[in-house]
């Protein structure tokens, strides 16, 4: 996969959704809106613009029927949505968006402490969220799996296990988008490039996707090293919005900045527009709350 | 060179030259000998302590005779020195150091606007410095290429033209250790790669050091894609010391402790003690002025 150098990439904008359930106070509606526009504006063709949770859990996301329904009109991107079960999916479907994000981890105990499932109930979990989509054909699935390289309680996870978890996904929805996820930031290059090198066998790099963090400072890298491996879609936060939640003040999602300002930098194509992405930085560094990461938004232009 | 993977690393510290450099109070030397000493405590086998530069240049440099004076009880680790020309590398024999390191680059421009000579004068000078080395047996050289990948002024410089320079180091200094640098930031790890593949072929691996700013947050990748290529030198600077001299708060030199980070984490050893390194960042820390950078620090140990 390594011949293949100087393919465009596509990223896949999460802010909306993972960088905006890390703000307590709740972002006015119209505040999210104006920001998820201005992404689109700067080129993004792919974002995910929030999540069918119980506004109990997570109140920010309490107003995903308005966001899709305010986006209806425009049609120039694609709209992902977590679900985190077949009641969500259910809800999503009624809406109008393209895509749903189911998440669950690849470590036992991270799952355990994220959505209070063992891995075989998350299993079972994904089966009924797939029956939702085999009823809507307008609906794709992707499916993330968190702390595929390390979990903030088990350590590194066993790739062949995670790899393992990848192929029992395929079983369950042979089509679905899959995103392998580095939840700590702690996966190194070296890692990542193996791990995707084996993934690129199972699934075809156009339904394959990176999710990695910034907080030991290793995403570009981790980037290029999958890019390397024949990765093409990465998801990245518009001025690292989102932290770290276990480290205040930490960098958390990799900046959508920074990875369009490598990659084309490195001559590969993002078919974002830098500048107009500047829009959407200082609307991100605008709201209350936000916990921002990111390198090259801190540098003036020069 | 792939085939290297696990080999250890060798770091060469360059806070107190390049870092302090960029500090307009002056530091009282007793606070740089603390600093100094605190990272050779983390195992830290090569720094660079100063420049025997005119003091009316760099007046934060007016004390290196004392700083190598108060070191010279200390044999464990390599004391490198900078020296612009001939006069300071005479000076800089005279003292107990083990190692002189001559500046001038790749790009003429930048070549011109940061020590005001021509690239043949430059070459010249090399010539002449050479003469002192031939002259003292206890003296290696170094010679660092800045912009041998982008240019402040010129933009991206020419793979060939760096490739030419470093042969016509070689010419007048075949022993010498040549650090290629990436000054602005702005290398990205395909073009270090290829470069250092190329360079590799005139250069043994323990001849060759990687210098790289974090800038553009480009660095940690760049570092994985110099070691793949088989560099096992780097330098470093604690606590990303150095600042960006054309981005005021954005990050300069890339950050020792980043580096460890990212090696020890891939399974490659440092040979620092990473606990160490934490009583020296917090000492660059209270260095009045400083312009610090880096990614972990910001993280609290958990």
């Amino acid at each position: 996969m390594t011949d293949v150098l100087n393919s465009a990439v596509t990223l896949i904008e999460v802010a909306p959704r993972d960088g905006f359930q890390s703000v307590v106070d709740f972002i006015p509606t119209e505040e999210k809106l104006t920001l998820i526009k201005a992404l689109v504006h700067s080129g993004l063709t792919h974002i995910e613009v929030g999540s069918f949770v119980s506004p109990k859990a997570i109140a920010q996301m309490a107003d995903i029927t308005e966001i899709l329904l305010a986006l209806e009109v425009d049609s120039t991107f694609e709209k992902s949505v977590l679900v985190p079960n077949q009641r969500g999916a259910v809800m999503a479907a009624a809406h109008d968006c393209q895509r749903l994000n189911f998440v669950f981890s690849a470590s036992e105990t991270h799952n355990l402490n994220n959505v209070n499932k063992r891995l075989e109930q998350s299993l079972d979990e994904l089966k009924a969220v797939q029956q939702v989509i085999a009823q809507n054909q307008q609906l794709s699935l992707r499916v993330s799996l968190a702390t595929t390289f390390d979990c903030p309680f088990e350590g590194s996870v066993d790739p062949d296990h995670s790899i393992r978890l990848v192929q029992q996904v395929l079983d369950i929805c042979p089509s679905a988008q899959i995103a392998l996820c580095d939840t700590t930031g702690r996966a190194h290059p070296f890692a990542v490039r193996k791990l995707f090198d084996r993934a690129l066998q199972l699934v075809a790099a156009d339904s394959l996707v990176f999710h990695c963090h910034d907080t030991y400072g290793l995403a570009i890298a981790n980037v290029a090293a999958a890019y390397q491996a024949g990765v093409r879609y990465f998801d990245t936060a518009v001025a690292g919005f989102g932290g770290c939640p276990f480290a205040p003040g930490a960098s958390g999602n990799v900046a959508t900045e920074d990875v369009v300002y490598f990659f084309e930098s490195a001559g590969i194509r993002t078919n974002i527009d830098s500048n107009k992405l500047k829009q959407a930085i200082a609307l991100a560094e605008c709201i209350n709350g936000a916990q921002l990461g990111g390198s090259i938004r801190h540098i003036n232009s020069h």
